[in-house]
């Protein structure tokens, strides 16, 4: 092997994987040694720097558990989760964008009949959910499966509260009717703050960045034949939707939730009057077709 | 902000760092993230491989402890460290090129007279090392300091065998003569594994890579106003020289230790017969010169 210097450094640490069996962990492993390098070339790093990275780096991993990955977080604010679900779940057409699954699917969603109401305590503000689940010319996919899960009007998920909240609070699976049509009660989510008391909490600080998320509902849509999507619904008179610390925003994903004032429609949905809609259409890719490909890579 | 999305995802994410009050921190964030951004579009990082990226992080932090530091351990097995080490002492003319510290400089080398054998239990091949620390002019340094510390033929340092060496066996703080010169007996250092038993080790063995240092003496070298110099002294007959598992090999640091059958010398520095020799002249830059400027940066 070549000896190491500040000309050649990415080159032999590059060489020394030569005798990797796994092709690909070779090739990613390469990448990351000339991006890393690169930028330790082009920042000039210090010393101290490099030491308190070596601290961070310990600390987000110490902070992690069995309901805490501070890792996941880290990735998170970078925009590296979202980057990587963006480049693996890319639309066509008018197929529905994905955004991060977050950290809050822990538990399997109970089924439940459509209409049924997710909200087991009945806090917050009333809300019908609408929609349809088709594919990419618009046929109505039947059976169906829609997974929904979402933050409380205090902005809390039951697995963050399980002392004030009914267990499964704000969760169910629903399949859709015939025509790919489902809808169900529940109340309008509240944003809330990514955990902060860690070390991600401390980048934040130091950046400057808030840590909150906007309002929104967790799909996951899913039909035989079809390519699954993971996205959220977000709620348009939420704050926060110009600048979600975990980038997760698409505007193809904000929808109003418009108030109605109507008994007789309350009365037959089982809320209370007056209550708030809205409609989401989910649109699958079909599993046969080739995946989207990428834009040309830029850095 | 600007709604984040596959093309412009480094550009959204560096935007959220403006309001970081320092400007060194904001342009490091903005410089790793451009990079981060760039390595996962280079390689369309699947969300498997994100998957496992976040488990190999999270074993690696969870692996350090107060005597451990396994995040350390990757930086130096992908030339990280070697990199920092090098940018931050760049070499002028004939100065002594530095090298990794390493992590068993964790006690205090004992203050030692010059002659002095720093290997307690005499057990190895017996060595005497000889050498003179000089400024850039080649002026003689007196009193410069010389710490110095190394593995014993076993290829363990003191600290790793508590049980099986005496406290601080191969360590010691020597003070150079009038005319800068140093000398004392030890014993020759043996060539060593890096711990295996880690995240770093599952990723050496995957990648084909042997986890082996060539034999080394550290050196710590100061004198009252001139640079500081960490590095090694490479014993020229070791095994891995062409391959030091954390890239810490220099050619300019590469010393032959001919055998000395002389009864006569061996009688006077207080060794058996015969003995191996070494000889190392250290150089050291001004403190008031300004430091060498780095090479154009590549990566």
């Amino acid at each position: 092997m070549e000896l190491f210097s500040e000309e050649n450094s990415a080159q032999v640490v590059a060489a020394s994987f030569i005798n990797t069996r796994n092709v690909r962990l070779r090739s990613l492993l390469t990448g990351l040694t000339q991006h890393l390098h690169a930028f330790i070339k082009e920042t000039q790093l210090t010393e101290q720097e490099w030491a308190a990275a070596i601290d961070f780096l310990t600390r987000t991993g110490q902070r992690c558990d069995s309901v805490r990955q501070e890792f996941v977080l880290l990735s998170d604010v970078l925009g590296l989760s979202m980057l990587v679900e963006t480049i693996n779940h890319r639309t066509q057409g008018d197929s529905t964008e994905s955004t991060v699954l977050g950290p809050f699917h822990m538990v399997e969603s109970p089924p439940k009949a459509l209409g049924d109401n997710i909200a087991l305590d009945g806090k917050g503000e009333p809300c019908l959910v609408t929609g349809q689940v088709t594919g990419p010319d618009g046929e109505p996919l039947a059976g169906a499966r829609i997974d929904v899960w979402q933050a409380n009007a205090e902005g809390f998920y039951d697995v963050q509260q399980p002392d004030l909240q009914p267990e499964r609070n704000l969760r169910g699976l629903f399949t859709a009717d015939e025509c790919g049509r489902f809808w169900f009660c529940t109340i309008v989510p509240r944003h809330y703050p990514i955990p902060v008391d860690g070390p991600v909490g401390q980048l934040l600080a130091a950046t400057g960045r808030h840590p909150n998320r906007p309002a929104h509902v967790h799909f996951i849509v899913t039909a035989v034949g079809y390519r699954p999507v993971t996205t959220h619904l977000f709620v348009e008179d939420s704050p926060y939707l110009d600048s979600d610390a975990v980038f997760g925003v698409k505007s193809s994903l904000v929808r109003q939730f418009p108030v109605v004032d109507d008994t007789d429609r309350a009365a037959e949905v089982g809320l209370d009057n007056p209550f708030r809609t809205v409609d989401f259409t989910i649109s699958l890719l079909r599993e046969v077709d080739p995946a989207p490909s990428g834009t040309e890579c830029s850095s």
